[in-house]
């Protein structure tokens, strides 16, 4: 099979670089398309990175011969379309909120899909905010979305923030399984690369802990409930409940974001054995599909009584798996657990690839 | 004025080490006995801790030129109270639970009042389990305890466990200002000092977070509740609520235990700003008595976005005080908040000094 | 082709993990046989390292379900050997010098090859210090060895000790290449795997440097003139320059040695260019033979200004090659460079498996 | 006695605030003048450092209501001088290397003395670099200095670069015992605060050595020269030898610049004892002067194994001392140690108050 031609946008940052070190080898995906800003452009994808490359696992050699273009420029992106190169775009844009929202809406309507990163259009109101396992349905939204906008084969679909990954498929599982969520308390201990390069300094967090990410509590309570919400009638209807406290907290750690969650039920209200099944059986579209990234159990539950850990098991099944442990029962709510993913492969750049290939699976990329 | 002689069991140890360390130069009291392992009996403390100093700060010159005692043998300790050397002891054994008990009660029985930072005794009945600013009252209890045992001068006192006391104070702060509590969920970010020395193996923390510390959460949920309680009829009663439910987590810093709190009231329920008030007042005996180790506010509000911070707070007022911040409303319960305290400071040594300067004021250390 | 059963001494060790981590699928020996402590034997293996496992790697399926035996019974050995289950043992015992020389004969003598870990054996005056891309030649001494101890198949092979790989093999590399060296000064920075499990203390390491580890710097003098040495006559003739000069300094860093080495030649000095060369271009036996261990380039030159680095560089072609960087002239001596290596990989289990699979080459191994 | 009244340039960074830190409660000055880049100009200081204050220690209450001054314009320091509240400056400048020669000589030019920790005028021809215990004669040279330029009061002078404090001194000591020096190979492990802030990413340094640090092998090995050389008929004349060869690596540490040193002496080579007893007893010019900052102890002798250590040693005597250890033979030099010194403080601000204290002493600061 011939791999699709695809572009990667804000192609030199630390998620770019993300992207391109994922994709190399990717069977349905090929880069042949690389846009940053003004100052990368024109210049050799190799050049544009030399001593700027955080990742221990590189691109595909293909790419570093790539001339970057000016991701501001999509005029270029529709040129390299027109020859081939690019069908749709990863977005890894480091821009402002407004700008970046202009940006990939200009993409969009120039008949490229841009499966996002950015935060910009999360909240807004026809673009699905994507767990590939959690809401596949959601891309259901991109019909309105491209009748509203007058978009023909382009689209936009983002994937939400890195914190919550490591209880919003364990907290789907269970809705799907049948049982009400009330009320969640959840305290993250998150690491430091979901900063971004140059990031967290060191002079901050080497043998410390920052218990505040500006905007990341906000986040972390209100982005499941679109997440775990529904659509009618060509509408989001964001779930109200669980009611969800968030407390942020970052820690001296590479890679690998840990929640400690305190869960209550709705009457129903399963046993530790219950929840354990639940978890251990769960799987999903992309798994019933085999996308190349899925993980074979999006949910890994341990038994051991000191997991996951961040370092152990961040990287599991591909590092695209949440795993959880210590599940217990709660002596002010019903049950508690521990649960922990890669923050920048399943939540971030693995995600966006795995909500790729869902789309693909599902027809919304034209080849 | 002479300074009371006193003793350290355990002095060798990473606990010992600290009370030798802070007692250096103490006003009121002057260490002149040293206990340890058979192993260290009859050494020179300066040969018994050659190679083992794991901290900055020096024990006071004099004591490296005392003979350490093997601390199981309680007529070493007899004959250096006889002698005038040893008032009372501060206990940092590090042996078994059982051992501990009968050893503490062997040096009460004879005695010597022993101010322990052994878990042991926490919840023995006539026991107090002190946290000088919080239940200074429960040192009532000694009279019951000297009376059933038939010990005249010797008694035995505890504090709690380290992971509580950063959010035990602002609890009681706001029990004492008339706020109900009903419901605490906690999660703990704990330094790896908490697990004595060699402790956390460097290979299991360094770029990782192990959300799991053995018999942590039931300390953490179940000691404020004696501390928290009251002396009826010379029995203690302890509080029913708050329910509390703890995950304790160690993380990669060296000093200083972080504590992400959400809290819910009873019906009445104070504003952000009265709970600041109340917390930024809160003053005790301790600090009444002006005693040499009491802080001068047991509670520091932190206004900043982002504190308390382990590096930066934890020294706050001779590493004494517990630091809060980030105090806001809860979406689940009614506040939240983090506080941070110096685990082996005020939660350890230094909370042991600051308890037998309240027993000495309060005349149970007779000279 | 039917894979070669082998035995793991002292398998439930740091050392051992990883030496039953690395031959999980190792395409020319299968794990059939496991010794450890006494404490140990009987165990199924799971059992035997249940809540002990260090690695992100697991060991191969069918390893968990095989019988702890008693690593100093050395019949158990033999009978495992008698029903096919064990051609030659990897030794990863760690005990004292004395037992461990007595315990990896005592197998050698009954038939078993012992390919060893431990440092014990190093300066046996029959025993060579191998590095298969360094001394391959080194086997021959096999031959003196079993005639002197009337040994028929068995045979004691050891490699040397971790810190020294950094730079022994670009040492070789360029007197192979005709370039003497007179004087070598070089700083290690290690990491804290080095020093087994639990090995270094958190508490000593987090936010500081310990710069110095017993026996260390002795180590790093001596090993490399046994290694970079010849045989004649049937004996070790060990190199007398360079002298080394060795500082050796455990950092916070989990897996990776780093070694900043200034170098003097003799009176023949290669230019940098020369120097660059001669290491990209440097092969040796274990390539030739295409090893499956092997790497490809045994040496890899980074031309980047701050590589190799532990955290990007550790992994380098399997985990089994040398990186080397900043090749520069020293104001002092000739040139300067820094070299890395993994050292429970390269410098320990890889290392070993590495010598098996020379020594299997070389037909030392009679299946 | 009045304290005299100082200024700070640079007052917000992170060197500046070090200064700050450092002055509070000073006994000889008193900061009464900040100033900062344009942005933070008008603010008061405490307006100006909100959200950017990076160490545990504040500045003086009384500075926090100073009204923070452009640093570019010098006419503000000149009134503040005329109206007697900056006597002289401390430079904690970080621009340009141009821009900060001018702007430092702009002051001096104004009758305003500049003590400057900012590398633009190290090797500026009558531009002292000073140690105070190492050249306090240095300051010879302002009587040059001033001539030249028509300097009334005005002067500059700086200290070197803060990685070769932890040998500079103990190699000053030996020289001045009469011990000539012929060659040092010099490994560096540098703390995470020489970079500045935000200085080093927590992405490259957490599980991670950079063997690199930009230009300042360079400083290592040619500031001493200067350092330890004299002046002949108002000239500096640089020593030539000893030479230096410098490896510098960043480490994950937060405060403390270990050095590994090797060492060749000329023909009179002192015993290990001799080394030790010249260090042990080594005072100067800023010890017989009993200026405030400087430490009784200028190099003080460790021998225990494995000291000096970052953690442990770096705030010696006020973080003033250079702490040496592992004082031992070495097989291609003559000896080799590790040295220490707190890097931010011995290092930059500590031992520019150190200097403005000798210069106070020395009569070069007019009150």
């Amino acid at each position: 099979m011939n791999r699709i031609p695809v572009g990667v946008l804000g192609a030199t940052g630390m998620v770019g670089q993300q992207y391109l070190s994922l994709l190399a080898g990717h069977p349905w995906f090929a880069v042949r398309f690389v846009a940053a800003s003004a100052r990368s452009a024109g210049k050799s994808y190799r050049d544009a990175v030399a001593g700027r490359w955080h990742l221990g696992k590189s691109a595909e050699e293909s790419v570093y011969s790539i001339t970057v273009e000016d991701a501001n420029d999509v005029s270029r992106a529709q040129a390299a379309a027109a020859e081939g190169r690019c069908v749709f775009v990863f977005s890894a844009l480091e821009m402002g909120k407004d700008e970046t929202r202009r940006l990939e809406e200009a993409y969009a309507a120039c008949g490229i899909p841009v499966i996002s990163n950015a935060s910009a259009h999360r909240w807004t109101a026809d673009v699905p905010m994507l767990i590939a396992e959690v809401n596949p349905h959601h891309t259901d939204i991109i019909q309105t979305q491209r009748a509203a906008r007058g978009w023909k084969n382009g689209f936009i679909v983002v994937k939400p923030n890195c914190s919550i990954q490591s209880y919003v498929t364990p907290l789907h599982a269970l809705l799907k399984a049948g049982y009400d969520l009330k009320r969640v308390i959840v305290s993250t201990l998150q690491a430091v690369s979901g900063a971004g390069y140059p990031g967290v300094s060191s002079f901050d967090i080497v043998d410390n802990v920052v218990p505040y990410i500006s905007g990341e509590e906000e986040k972390s309570e209100q982005e499941p409930l679109k997440i775990l919400g529904d659509i009618a009638e060509g509408v989001f209807v964001n779930r109200v409940e669980p009611l969800i406290s968030a407390h942020c907290n970052r820690v001296p750690v590479l890679n690998g974001h840990t929640a400690c969650v305190s869960l209550e039920f709705g009457t129903v209200k399963p046993s530790l054995d219950e929840v354990k099944k639940v978890w251990s059986e769960f799987t999903s579209i992309p798994q019933a599909l085999k996308l190349p990234s899925a993980p074979q159990h999006p949910i890994i539950v341990r038994e051991e009584p000191d997991r996951p850990q961040a370092r152990f098991d961040r990287d599991a099944d591909k590092a695209m798996a949440v795993s959880v442990g210590r599940i217990r029962p709660c002596p002010v709510f019903d049950i508690r657990f521990v649960g922990l993913h890669h923050n920048t492969i399943r939540g971030a750049a693995g995600g966006g690839i795995l909500n790729a290939e869902l789309l693909k699976a599902q027809g919304y990329i034209a080849v």
